[in-house]
């Protein structure tokens, strides 16, 4: 028992008006003996909050809630504890919550496009393979016998060295991410995120009480100098990062830098959390090596979800770490939820291996970037300004658009033609990039994209403000 | 921005070497710049640090680390964040990791009394009813269809007020107790829990930093005297209960204290949170209404978890409240993985709706207690005079051994032999509890039950001392 703990816990039950201005504190000896410490350790809190003025004495009778002082000095000392989740409220919830016909705000892909019925079958012949399937609990970690596929296919996919002790299953890449903040993770703690980046991390981040440290992404990559700088200056406990298509933006990290940057963790001591959601959704060519491939010295976590592309309603993520971060890892899980459902765990693994999973990500492949190109045509043959990368993979088309055009209100009259999109601050660490906006190409299909694309651009105009000449209304 | 956190960061980084003995802090200007704060802020947190003598000064220069003090400070005002999960190691897993042929360590339902076939057959049925299931997410909140079936059959059952709104599904009990800790605890918070308890929950509270206060929960139920005096003395948070065919005991809270328990929650604020994981498995006669329905101004919040006897591979839980606690508690599961997979939900639904999960249940109410009466047989056949109440419901027995009999002596011998069972220390919260162990009945057979009970008495009798005659040696 720490005096600091005790001293945020008396702070505490004066905030929550349990004790009120010129009520007695417990005694010293009450006290100790309530929370089993020593007496001096509490009468020392008790000095420093008398110190701070949070408390006053009367003689031969104790110690006091202080009435006016108190309320100037919880402002300071005031223990709100960053680490509850109940302060957060995401942005990209709401948005998701609009309805709307052109849904370009989801990241998600379109269920025509998964082998449903395929699956379905699938399962049918799951259940008949393990008749006792739904009597069984999973271990924490996650089912042996997918993490064993995992293992066999990682090590001959990459020449990598892999035990199944460093794998854990999660539901999800964002379960994956929680559990990291909570181990990683005390409040005002500095951490590195892409700038713009997963808008669910930031929120995650932030009701961990992190400090949220930019790192620009552009299509080049990363400037490094400027990350080792940022290292040295904030000493961060960890780089989230999504290196590979990344959301929002689709850019890559050339492999170049990948191998410098697990130098730079090595040296500064900083986790890289690298998030390979969009891995398998390249389109001209493979992506480069994931940076856990690098990695010797356990700096990397390496976080591999399949939901999105084989079968979001199971919810399955692979988390790749050495032992110093797989061990808490699997206690933070065990705590949180005892381990993922084995049925979904048992009906992903036969399908991964299938033949008949590649066969689906070829097509999907195909069907995905036709996709993004029949938006891209759409975007160019619109007489705006507006500037994008194309991606080389992924979901997304990170869109600058012109100074002209103000974000806000492009989204409240797209909103009104029932079309949905995500504006860039949800995105942004720093809560700006005003000029951005993420087009999602893999919800929609290509008559959708056209058309919504197009009654896209009718409203950019609209809403766009020229300088030579007034406002013109609408016909 | 609170000078509380960032006096806590600075000493954070001395405690983790970031800045050692003699090396210089930050300037006020560059720190109060860097954490986005007031320079007088940051200003009065360097001078409390130095009073505390964790800093010196040098003049003309700034503060820096003290050498030999830092370290006697940090001893008290050491920020150890017990909120972090990493601390804890489960002694229960490690009881379930020994292999025993007579597991009765494990309040597990043996898999041959589960409708498996007939469960697996009935998934066909779901994907095909919904042959897109594996192509959707669910809502953090759960599934609206699975939400509405539930909703349905308890105001049809208990004639409760209750709309979808106020219900979460997560991914077993463990993790709707992991989110209410999440919300509800900040560290040295007392809380109630029943003394025994459910050893899980009491990992989770601990990680978060609770004090555990112990009720002690008899047959007769709780002395609710002591526990008003507790909760006026204490003020705390939260009552984790299980008050229904209780784990361990297998005890059951009489109505007539229930609705008094509820008063007691709203005159003291103090949240209930009812674990009623073993409502359905009742032996003779039904259990008592749930707390939950006694409740009027929202201090019980109810997790009927089905996981146990429906599908233990699906981990489906219904966490049912009212606003105040449903809204935290849908932002903390959408922090900690946005959603159980929809896959189990949805399996979940259609069969808990069926005529066949009825008839399931009750054909394994009768299995259960023929089950509970051998051992209870094999327990009053054996010559030791060990005690326990018949449970009425549940999965175990909780059994006093006689104070010739040390709990630890009579596990290393039943480990040796391939018996497990649970010792009561691990289910007190007070870690002591050392002349109670607990049996399941639920996951060995009749004929192992006797078998195992039968050697479990004969190792009980040779590590029993006896005072009359020099222990014997067994032949």
């Amino acid at each position: 028992m720490r005096s600091k703990q005790i001293y945020d816990y008396i702070l505490t039950n004066i905030e929550r008006g349990e004790w009120g201005a010129h009520d007695k504190l417990p005694s010293v000896r009450s006290l100790a003996a309530e929370l089993g410490v020593n007496r001096l350790t509490v009468f020392k809190v008790y000095k420093l909050l008398k110190q701070h003025g949070v408390t006053y004495v009367k003689e031969k009778s104790g110690y006091y809630v202080s009435p006016s002082k108190s309320a100037v000095e919880l402002d300071y000392f005031n223990s709100k504890n960053s680490s509850t989740a109940i302060q957060l409220t995401s942005n990209l919830s709401d948005i998701h919550r609009v309805a709307a016909n052109y849904k370009f705000s989801q990241a998600i892909i379109d269920p025509n496009l998964l082998p449903n019925l395929f699956l379905s079958e699938y399962v049918k012949k799951v259940f008949d393979k393990y008749p006792k399937l739904m009597g069984s609990y999973s271990t924490p970690q996650g089912d042996e016998e997918l993490r064993d596929v995992l293992c066999q296919y990682f090590m001959r996919q990459y020449r990598v060295d892999l035990t199944i002790d460093e794998i854990l299953i999660t539901t999800g890449a964002q379960q994956a991410i929680d559990l990291l903040a909570r181990i990683l993770i005390r409040p005002l703690d500095a951490i590195l995120v892409e700038r713009p980046t997963y808008s669910a991390a930031i929120d995650i981040f932030r009701g961990h009480g992190a400090r949220l440290i930019p790192v620009e992404f552009t299509p080049e990559g990363y400037d490094l100098e400027a990350i080792e700088k940022l290292m040295k200056q904030h000493r961060p406990r960890m780089f989230y990062m999504n290196p590979t298509f990344h959301n929002p933006t689709g850019y890559t990290l050339p492999p170049s830098q990948r191998k410098q940057l697990v130098e730079l963790a090595e040296r500064y001591r900083c986790m890289l959390v690298e998030d390979d959601a969009f891995h398998d959704i390249y389109f001209d060519e493979g992506p480069p090596q994931p940076l856990f491939m690098y990695d010797t010295y356990g700096w990397v976590v390496y976080l591999r979800s399949f939901s999105k592309y084989v079968a979001p309603g199971l919810r399955i993520c692979a988390v790749f770490a050495r032992k110093s971060m797989i061990d808490p890892l699997i206690t933070a899980k065990s705590l949180a939820d005892n381990g993922t459902p084995l049925v979904t765990q048992k009906i992903f693994l036969h399908y991964y291996q299938s033949e008949r999973m590649q066969q689906h990500l070829e097509k999907l492949r195909i069907a995905l970037q036709i996709r993004r190109d029949v938006m891209e045509e759409e975007l160019s043959a619109a007489p705006i300004d507006w500037r994008w990368t194309t991606p080389q993979g992924g979901l997304n088309i990170w869109l600058r658009l012109p100074s002209n055009i103000s974000c806000g209100a492009l989204l409240h009259n797209c909103f009104q033609q029932s079309i949905s999109f995500v504006p860039g601050h949800i995105c942004d660490p720093l809560n700006d990039m005003q000029s951005w906006i993420r087009l999602s190409y893999s919800l929609m299909n290509e008559i959708q994209i056209r058309e919504g694309i197009q009654q896209l651009a009718q409203i950019a105009q609209r809403v766009a403000i020229t300088d030579s000449q007034p406002m013109v209304n609408p016909k």
